[in-house]
Parts: C-alpha cells; sequence; structure tokens
C-alpha cells in the first residue's frame, strides 16, 4: 500500500463531468466496488460503516417509537404479489423470477421481494384478530431487488439495502397520522443528522406507489441541481386489507378493515450525501454518519515525543468519537489530501511545535479552516467543531438550494429555466395529469412534490391557464 | 388481548413430544409464524429481539478483532458457482434459481446465494494485489437460501439469517489460526453469553464443508440428547484462490496465492436456545440475549402506592437492563405464567407488603428460586441474579451433557446405547470413511466432531478393530 499509493489519485472536477466526479468519489473513497453480477454492487467497508451508522441512529428512532423490528421471507408466491391489482402493475415488470428450486420447477413461480407489502399483509391476515391486537409497528431491515435496465452505485442498483416500515391501524386518521410521522422523521434525520435540507411534501397521482392512496417525499437537491427523493412514507387506506383480507373485530364486535402505511428509507441515501457535500477532493461525510470522525496526523513523527502525544490524544478522544490515528510512513501532505478524500470531517495535526505551545491544529473538512486548539478541554473543542461542521455543510447546502430555486408563470418561461439553470422550479399547478404530462414533455421536468408548505405565487396553472389549486416543485431528478 | 388470553395456553410437555413441546414454544412466545411461502419464515418481534441481540454481542468481537462488514451480492451467476467443483458438487442441488427478469429470460441463470465464497472470491480477485492489501478480514450478516425438503422453525428453514466471515491472508499459518481463533470466539459466545456447553472439534472428512480443507465444529447437546451443530469454521487452504484466480505479490515480488477462511452462526441458534433451556412452562432465555431480562409485576396494584413504586423501581432498573413493566389489569398469576412462557429470566414482584417491608421479590426463571430483596442496592442485587441464571442454566446443560455421554467400544456397545440412551457416544475410530457409514447404517449415529481435546478411551477402532487414530463423538443430530 504504502509504494503504491504515494500520491492520493486525483478525483475528475465536478465542472468538468459530474458523472465522472461521482463514480471516481465512489470508487477512490473504496465505498463501493462492481462485481460479476449485473447491476448489483459489493459495498465495501467504509461504505458499509456509513449505512451502519445511517442504521444505528433510524433504528433507536424507529424504536423510541414503539416500533419493532421483524424479519418477512424474501420471496413472493406469484399468487401473493398479484392480489393487489395497482401493486403488481407497478411491481412486476421489474422483479426477479425464481422458477427452479435445485433441478426441479418449482409450482408457481417466486419473485424476489421489490418491497414487502405483500408479505406484510399475508402475515398481517395471520396476527391481527381484534383491534385489541392494533396497531402493529413494523420494520425490518433487509435489501430488495428490481430489475432496473440501467444501473449507477447507490442510486439505482438491482439490489439495494433498505428499512421498510409497515404499520397496521384501527383507523384510517391513526394510519394517516403514522405516515406523516415516519417522514417526519426521515426529514429529521436528514436535516440534523446529515445537513441535508429537504423539500417535504405528497407525490402527485402520477408519481405515487402503487397501490397507496397518498405517498409523502422528502426531495433533497443535488449539487448538480437534480432532485433526489430521499425518503417515502405511504398511506393505503385500507386498500391492501380489503385485497388481501385482513380483518379484526371492533370495538362494536363489527368485522372491521385496518388501514395500513409503509415507509422506506434506502442506500440511495448515501449517493446524496456524496452529491450534496463532496466537493473536488473528495467525500465530505457529515459527522453524525461518518466512520472516522477525527483523524489524528502527528507532524513530524519521527521527533521525539511527537507519536507518544498523538497516541495520547488519540486515547483521550476515543471514548467519545471515532478517532483514527495514521502512523504510517506516508508523509504528512500524502495522509492530508487522503483523509479529504475519505471525507473525514476533522483533522487534528500535532507536531513538535504544537507540542510546546501545548496545543494541535484543528483542520475542518468542509472550509479547510485551521484552527489551533489548546489540549487542555479538547473534547469539547472537538465536539464544537464537528458540530460546526454539521452547520456549515447545512447552511452551503440550503443556500445552494435557495440560490438554484426559481419561480415561474408560463410554460415558456418554466422552459427557459430547465434549459439554462439547473435546480427546481416553482410553479402553480390546476392538478391535471394532462399538464403534469405536458411540462416533462416540453420542459423535461417532472413534478418532485405538493410541499406541506404551500405558497400561493400565482393564480393560475403554469400549462394551461385554469385556476391553479396548489404550488408545486418541478425539477429533473435521478 | 386481555379477555381472549385469560389462561395462557399450555405447552405439550417435552416428555409427551418433544417436537411438539418445541413447535408450541416457538408459536406461543411468538418467536416466528409460518407463512405462505414454502420454507420460509416469518421472525416475529420477540424472535427477531433475540437474534438482534445475538447480533450485537457478536458484531462487537468481531470488530474487535479487526474484522470490517460489508455487503456482498443476493445473486450468485451459475458461472462462478461453478468455478470451484466441490462447492457447486455440494450447494447446486439446494439452490433456488433465478431464471427471469422482469419478463425477459436471463442469459445466464443466477441463484440466491447459499454461501457467499464464491462471491468474496470474485471480490478479492478485484481488490487484492499485493501482500500489502492482506490480510482482509471480512463479515456480512444476511440471509441465505437452501432448498431444503423438510423444514423446521429456526432449525431448518429454506430461507435462514446469519453473519458470514470471509478472510484472506498472505500465509497457511495465518488462516488456519484465524479458522480455530473464529471458532473460539463462537465457543466462548455460547458458553458465556448462551450459557450453552459445546464440545470444540473438527469434522471428519465426509462431514466437512463443501470445498473446505478442514472445517472446525461446535457441537451442543439438547434436551432429548440429540447434537445441535451451533457454529462452523473452514480453512480453504489455497483451494479457492486457485480457482477463482485470486493473487497477489508477495514479499519476494513472486505471484503467490492466498489463504481463506470462513465461518458462519445463524438464526439455528435460537432453536439451540430453546431446546437447551426450555422447560414445559415455556422458553427460558439466557439474560445476555433476552429481549427483556426483568419483567416488574405489581401486586395488588389497585391498593396505593403500589403502581407508584413499581413504576420507580422499573425507572432504577431501566438504565442498566431490559426491563419490562405490565401493569395491565391481568391478574399477577396470569403474568407470571405469561412471562415465564416467555422466558423472561427474572421477575420482579412488588406489593403493599413487599412496599412496607422496603424490599420486593425476586424469582428466577430456571429455578423459581424467590428471594426476598432489600430495595436498597437493588440493581447489584438484579445483575447478581441475572449472572446466577446464566450459572444456573450452564451448571444444569453441562450437568445434562456429561449424564448422557457415554462411551462404547464395540460396535454393538454402540448400538445398544444409541437404541436406548439418547445422547453422545464417545469411541475410538481408525479415520477410515468405510467405518464411519458402516457405524451410521448400524448404530444411526454420525460423527459430531474429532474434539480438539482428544483422551485416549481404547486402542482399536470401535468399528473394525484396526489401530485407532482419534477420539469421536457420535450422535443422532438436528
Amino acid at each position: 500500500m504504502a509504494e503504491q499509493k504515494k500520491l492520493v489519485e486525483a478525483i475528475t472536477p465536478m465542472e468538468r463531468d459530474f458523472a465522472q466526479w461521482y463514480t471516481d468519489i465512489v470508487k477512490k473513497a473504496e465505498l463501493m466496488a462492481y462485481t460479476g453480477v449485473r447491476g448489483c454492487m459489493a459495498v465495501e467497508p467504509y461504505g458499509w460503516a456509513i449505512w451502519e451508522n445511517i442504521q444505528k441512529i433510524l433504528d433507536a428512532r424507529f424504536k423510541e417509537l414503539g416500533h419493532q423490528n421483524v424479519a418477512m421471507p424474501l420471496l413472493i408466491p406469484e399468487s401473493l404479489l398479484e392480489k393487489e391489482k395497482d401493486h403488481v402493475k407497478g411491481f412486476a415488470p421489474e422483479v426477479a423470477w425464481v422458477t427452479m428450486g435445485g433441478n426441479e420447477k418449482l409450482p408457481e413461480r417466486l419473485c424476489i421481494r421489490p418491497t414487502s407489502e405483500t408479505l406484510f399483509c399475508d402475515h398481517f391476515a395471520r396476527v391481527v384478530h381484534s383491534y385489541r391486537d392494533l396497531p402493529k409497528l413494523y420494520n425490518q431491515w433487509c435489501s430488495v431487488v428490481r430489475w432496473e435496465k440501467t444501473t449507477r452505485p447507490f442510486l439505482r442498483t438491482a439490489e439495494f439495502f433498505w428499512q421498510e416500515g409497515h404499520t397496521i391501524h384501527e383507523t384510517a386518521q391513526e394510519a394517516q397520522a403514522e405516515t406523516e410521522r415516519m417522514l417526519n422523521v426521515y426529514a429529521d434525520f436528514c436535516e440534523r443528522e446529515l445537513a441535508m435540507p429537504v423539500i417535504k411534501g405528497r407525490k402527485t397521482e402520477s408519481e405515487k406507489f402503487a397501490g397507496a392512496v397518498a405517498t409523502y417525499t422528502i426531495e433533497a437537491m443535488m449539487h448538480d441541481g437534480k432532485a433526489l427523493q430521499s425518503g417515502t412514507s405511504h398511506y393505503f387506506g385500507d386498500g391492501f386489507s380489503r385485497a388481501f383480507g385482513v380483518t379484526f373485530q371492533g370495538r362494536d364486535n363489527s368485522v372491521c378493515y385496518p388501514f395500513q402505511t409503509s415507509w422506506g428509507f434506502s442506500t440511495r441515501i448515501i449517493g446524496g450525501i456524496i452529491m450534496t457535500h463532496g466537493d473536488d477532493s473528495g467525500l465530505v461525510l457529515p459527522p453524525a454518519v461518518a466512520p472516522v470522525q477525527v483523524v489524528v496526523v502527528p507532524v513530524a513523527q519521527h521527533k521525539p515525543g511527537v507519536l507518544e502525544k498523538a497516541h495520547e490524544l488519540e486515547q483521550r478522544l476515543k471514548g467519545r468519537f471515532r478517532v483514527k490515528m495514521d502512523d504510517s510512513d506516508q508523509t504528512p501532505g500524502w495522509k492530508f489530501a487522503q483523509y479529504e478524500m475519505k471525507g473525514v470531517p476533522l483533522r487534528l495535526e500535532i507536531g513538535p511545535k504544537d507540542i510546546a505551545k501545548d496545543q494541535c491544529v484543528l483542520v475542518r473538512r468542509p472550509d479547510r479552516a485551521k484552527l489551533p486548539t489548546p489540549l487542555d478541554g479538547l473534547e469539547d473543542a472537538v465536539a464544537e467543531q464537528l458540530d460546526q461542521v454539521r452547520r456549515i455543510l447545512y447552511d452551503r447546502a440550503l443556500k445552494r438550494r435557495e440560490d438554484m430555486t426559481y419561480d415561474a408563470h408560463t410554460l415558456d418561461e418554466m422552459k427557459e429555466i430547465a434549459d439554462t439553470r439547473p435546480g427546481f422550479v416553482r410553479a402553480m399547478w390546476c392538478g391535471d395529469p394532462a399538464c403534469e404530462a405536458k411540462i416533462k414533455e416540453v420542459a423535461g421536468l417532472s413534478s418532485r412534490c405538493i410541499p406541506f408548505e404551500q405558497e400561493h405565487i400565482a393564480d393560475t396553472c403554469v400549462c394551461c391557464g385554469r385556476p391553479a389549486k396548489e404550488l408545486v416543485y418541478w425539477g429533473k431528478a435521478y
């Protein structure tokens, strides 16, 4: 390693080729590797450690709210998939089918789950009998498979990792509240922990999940102005219950259909982190999910006392932060570039001059601010600077989104923006899917969401001029 | 719930029907449910919580030893599976084949991983170049699918959950040491955390993993005297490296083949916990992995001050233990039976008389010992009693194993033991697979392992009378 990697390999500048810049980071930061399996990724240790940190935080939040983890089967019999008509229409074209078990042809095809509503419904039908069995607030962490034609690391892969929450409730109101509550959990997680500002809203009819009454979404803006749908939450009404024959005895002894929700958050968010915070030096990780939060780099480490002091600081910080010490024989310059590329939020430099002054130098990854810091009280200073990193990342991303969001009042204006300025376009809509389709066709923009925070920026639909119903965010999307 | 379950449903006594007793516990303790998918289980919240506790402890141990988690694909192209001849022979007959993606027939069949050696080798071939890249100590938590004909909850299911470690090393010695180290991790985990004594040893040639040079195993004895293979660790030599073309540049610049290992531990251990510690009242859980370690049951909870005191104790214990408080309107008797059935290691009863004496009563699940305990210092008393539970469970299981292990010197004797007394049989073996096969045929016993702790109990093979090479444990197995 030492000799092979004397220079940290250069990353293609974002301005020159955004897609290549993205791929370079994925590869050089060793987040994932290609495999011999079409469209499937091998998530490498550094990439998986980010996902594990995401899992830990989200899982704790789910459990605090009363959710329980379970594990449903990987496979769905075709007859089960077919029970809900909209659902099967949406997913059947993109599933992988198991047709043989060993050397025998199966009597019925099984698909690898593309999502697990059907399996949870089958389970609910077995275990839900009375209103006393409700609600059930279930979640599972797993992978799913969707036979995508074109794939990109993290953003779109045949197999991806996620959590899928599935809940079942006595009343529509309760299920509706759960749907919104979980969207808020995702939004809060993205904004607080990942430093990614998001727009919360509802999907239009044509963009909603197959089988849902309503789909809620959080939409984030990437460096290139494109949208990333970062988490979704679905309200099913009692449609799935009816399709799967899930019933319960109500408080008045009548037979009732329960109301359901589902909500999911996936490894595509790692693509979102890269494209929200990364720069031309590489990855930039929000401290909450960074596998290494602080890297300790000794300077002039052959000088007496330097390594000892560096180890001492590493030990001091270890209990409270994820710390890595690099005392390899690479040059400090190489190490600086290497851990910048890996997106480590904070670098701690310690050399003879620092030791003489009883200080070290903290360097923040996003703005490279160099901060001489007294060793006395170092732990609190590190905590403070990690928080600063988070704030800088959030503020930057929010400013970018604000700078790259435009209001449009006519279709011509929309098209002009779409052609010349990347970003989101806000425009009023009459609610007619025909207008939505025309905007897509003419301006190349899809509806991202109908934001919860509505504004009235015009009286008429941007497309047809009829009375407008609501404000919509439009954009190009990953 | 309240009205429906006035009585905790009875569990079939172990003596009457062991298999039914097992199934009753799985079902009534709500560990898993059957599904509409052949041979696949739905692991319910209580069962999954046990697995999560197992995962947490093992994962921390793996990481302490330098292992990193990754995620390889779920699917294996047929051509990749076929690269190692013994391996494909062992697994191809029991895999599920994906032949269609959406509506299109795939150009090459893909199987759902039955284990992932082939995928790790494919990855290693891409990322290992120099001795400096070694070792790689990887692990993944996932599910695998084996198309088993007959299935039993946890013990044998088409899909099951596990971790599979895969490591690759510069030298045979290092890989060999890793194989033994990980077997020891499993053994230590079983004995210390699960209170399950195990025999550590090597599998015979005919029982080893498809493609391995050597397979090590830990074997535990169940209530009924049958063996459960509870964890295995495989040494591959450089066989997989050669088959998959994994090479590295050695220290002397020559092209070398690295040495590999793999090791796995699965949800079948939950079946092992049930059949090692359970009794006719239900499940008995070792405290380290019990979802609820202490259940607080208020007695005469309508009396003033009882619920307040119970809640106060719950709060006190919460920071240190997994505690559940049941202040539902069920009777204390129902609650006692219910949490015994669920295997909660410790029950804390608190009623007016206890409060008057500034005490509570702790009841240990395995021996039902009732221990009046001063509230002052309660936390330490609970910790002490949880440890007692662990010791009682371990000692009981060990005594049972010792009582049910027999030495045999002739095949007749072996057959007589096998026909009349359930348990393990220790007997000397010449090393010839023909004798192993004959013992299986005549006495119905398979070789469980060649224990690391050898004893010389006779000079000649129990079967053929030729000079004996080693002591072997024989038994019937799950």
